[in-house]
C-alpha cells in the first residue's frame, strides 16, 4: 500500500490488538516500514476498566512518535472509549485525531466540546465508505469547508444510497466487492467472511454506476 | 394545558398504549378536548410484528382527524419503527410527521430520503429538551432555516450542556426541575420516579443561567 | 376467573403499571374481587434507580394484606430486580414469592443463596408454558418434590417442545391459541398483537397432541 | 501445561481467531505440541453470516485428527452458535464435545434435545471456575455422577460464592490471583487487562479457605 501511495497521500496504518505487547509490536513494524501516523483499536475479550483503556492507548501511543488516531466504534469493540477516557488520553502527546463511529448524534458534539480544541474529531458516523467513492468524498469535504452546507447535504443524500446498500450484505465483501467492481484486484474478504454474492455485485455496481464511481473506461488492472 | 395555552401555540397530545384499544379511547379523549394534533408512542410488552406495528399506528390515526406524529425512541420503547413500517404508513393520510429520538446520525437521513417528500421529520437526536430552553430553540431554528449553520452550531454547542448535564440525572426529574427552577409550579415526577435531587436541581439552576434560561424576576408563585 | 376456579385453586392476579398511584389502585380493584395474592410487575419508560423500584414493590404491598409475588423478566421490562433490590425488599412482610425469568442459570441460585429462607423463589426459567399444560406440569413438579430427578428430566426434555416451538411465534398468540386448541374459548390476543396463524396452530396442535395435552373428546364449546 | 501435567491429564488448548487461515495454523502449532484436545473459538469483528460461522469450525476441525470441542460464550463472543450451524457441525467427525457458556437455562436442553445423542455437552453456566476448586469440582461431578443431587446442589450452592466474587472483579485477574494465592506462580493478566487488586485479593483468599481451596502449608514459592 505504501508503495502504491507513493508518498502522493499519506498511508495511516490500522492496529488492532488484545493486549499491549501486541499492540506495541505492530506499531514498532509499521513504523519500520514508513507508514504516516497509526489508526488504534483496542480489541477486548473481557471487559476492560477505564484504567486498562487508557493504558492500552497510552503504551500504543508511547511506542512511537508517528501521531495516533484513536478509533471508538461501540458496535464491532467491545470496550469504547468514553469521555472521561478520552479526556485522559489527552495527556499523550502524539494522540492527535479521534476518529468516532459510534452512530451516536451527540457524541461527537460531545467530544468536540470537551476536547476539541486539543485533537481534531473525524465523525464516522457519516457511514460512507470514502474508498470506495473518493472523489465524491473530497468533493463533500470541500462543499462543508466552504461552507455550502445545502449543496453538501445534496451530495450526502445521494452518496448515502451507497450505506443503505452496504448495509445489506457483509461489510468487508461489500468494499472489497466495490474496489473489484473499479477495477482494483483486492480479492475476497478473509474466510469466514464470505464474498460479495452475485445479487449483492449486481446491486452495489448499479448504485455506483448512479454516482459515477464505477469504471466507464475498462479497469487499468 | 389548553388553557395555558390560549390557542396561542399549537398543543400537540401524547399517546402511549399497549393495545390498539387503549390508544383509540385516548385519541378520542384529547380530540374532544381540542388538542391540535397527537404524538402517537407504541408502548409494547412481548415482541410485535412489523404487521402489529402498522395496525397500531394506523387504527391510531383512522380514529381522529387530527395530523398526527410519529414518534420513535428506540431507547425507551421495546417496538422500533423500521423503515419498511414507516413507508407503509405513509399510505395513511393524516400521518404527516415523525420525530426520530434515535440517536442514530444516519437514520433520519434514510427516512427523509425514504419518505421525506410526504412528511416532515423532526429530529429529535439533537437532544436538548426544547421546553425548557424555548427561545434559545426557537433561535436555533431560526438560524437554521436562514442558512446561518455557523451560528446555529455555535448555539448548538452551548445548548449541549444541558443535555449533558440531565444525562446525569433521572430525565422527567430534570424537565421538571428545570421548569421549577424558571418559576412554573408543576411539581415532582410521578412516584416511583425520584424528584430532583439538590445537588442536580443546584447544578441544573447554573447551566440554565449561564444560557439566559433562569428567571431574572422573581418566579410568579 | 375466579368463577371459573370456584375457589378450587387460588387466583393470583397480575398487576404491571408504571406509576406507584396506578398499581395500588389496581392493587385494591383486584383485592375487592377477591383474588388470593398479586403479582407484582413494574412497567417502566424512562430507567429508574434502586429506590424508585424498591419504592414501587414497596408501595404496591403495603397497599394490600394479600403475598405479594415479585415478578422479574428483564427481556420484557424495562427494568430489572437487582440482588440487593431484592435483599432491601425482604423487609416487607407480605412479599413472599419471587418468580424470576431471567433465563440465567445462576441468578435463582443468587436469589436463593440471599433470601431464600425468607421466600419461595419460582424459576421461570423452565419457560414451559404450565398452562397449557397443566397435568403435566404438576407432574414435573410431582416428580422434583420426590427427588425423582432423572424422570423430571426425561419429562422437562419432552415438554421442552412447547417452548421451542412457542419461540417461533408471537407468545401471547402461542398461549391463546393452545387454549382454543384444548376447548377454551379465550380469544385472541389484544391487537396490534396478531393472533396465531394457520401455520403456527398446525404446529402446535402436533405438539399438543404428542404431549397428551390437546383434547381428545370434542371441545365443551 | 503439557510438561506440568506429564500426562496425568488431558491437555486441551484454546482456539482464538478471526480468520480461519489463523486458526489452522494455531491448531497445527498446538497438535505438534502434542495436545489431546482442542477448545475452538470463533472471534469476530464484523457480524459473520451462519455459512461462516460454520465454514470456520469445518475448516478448524478439519485441520487435525484431535477431538474438537465447540465454545460458544455469547457474553464475551461477537459471533453465538445458533441451534441450526451447531446441527450443521455435527456433519464434523472429530467435533465431539461442546461448551455452552451461554448462562441460559434453556439452551444446553435445546442443544440436548437436538444433538445429544451425537456428542457431549458442558454446561458452562455453572460459572464456577473449577480450576481454582479443582477438588471441590471434581466432588460435585461424582455426586452428580452417582444421582446424589441434593448433596450436589449444596455444594454447589456453597462453590455460588467464588462466582459471586469473580463478578466484583476482573475475571482473567481474579483466576490468576487465585491460583497465586494457592501457590501457583502463574504471574499477572497480560496488560492492559489489570491485576487483582489488594481488596480483591482479600475476598477471594477468605472465600478459597472457607471452601477449602486456599494453601495450608506455605505455598511452594
Amino acid at each position: 500500500m505504501l508503495q502504491a501511495a507513493r508518498r502522493r497521500v499519506p498511508v495511516v496504518a490500522g492496529v488492532a490488538a488484545t493486549t499491549i505487547a501486541d499492540a506495541v509490536a505492530q506499531v514498532k513494524a509499521y513504523e519500520a516500514l514508513g507508514v504516516d501516523g497509526i489508526l488504534a483499536i483496542l480489541e477486548a475479550y473481557f471487559p476492560l476498566s477505564e484504567d486498562g483503556v487508557v493504558a492500552y492507548f497510552t503504551a500504543l501511543a508511547n511506542a512511537t512518535a508517528l501521531p495516533v488516531v484513536l478509533y471508538t466504534n461501540p458496535q464491532f469493540q467491545r470496550s469504547d472509549l468514553t469521555l472521561p477516557a478520552i479526556e485522559r488520553l489527552m495527556k499523550v502527546d502524539n494522540i492527535r485525531y479521534l476518529k468516532d463511529a459510534s452512530s451516536d448524534t451527540g457524541r461527537p458534539l460531545s467530544i468536540i466540546n470537551a476536547v476539541g480544541d486539543r485533537i481534531r474529531v473525524f465523525s464516522a458516523s457519516a457511514h460512507i465508505p470514502a474508498c470506495v467513492v473518493p472523489r465524491q468524498s473530497v468533493q463533500l469535504y470541500d462543499l462543508c469547508r466552504a461552507g455550502k452546507w445545502e449543496e453538501a447535504m445534496r451530495l450526502q443524500r445521494s452518496l448515502w444510497r451507497i450505506n443503505r446498500v452496504f448495509a445489506k450484505y457483509n461489510l468487508a465483501a461489500c468494499i472489497k466487492g466495490s474496489l473489484e467492481i473499479q477495477g482494483y484486484e483486492v480479492g475476497a474478504p478473509l474466510p469466514p467472511q464470505t464474498p460479495l454474492s452475485d445479487t449483492g455485485r449486481t446491486e452495489i455496481k448499479a448504485v455506483l454506476a448512479d454516482l459515477g464511481a464505477a469504471p466507464i473506461a475498462p479497469p487499468a488492472s
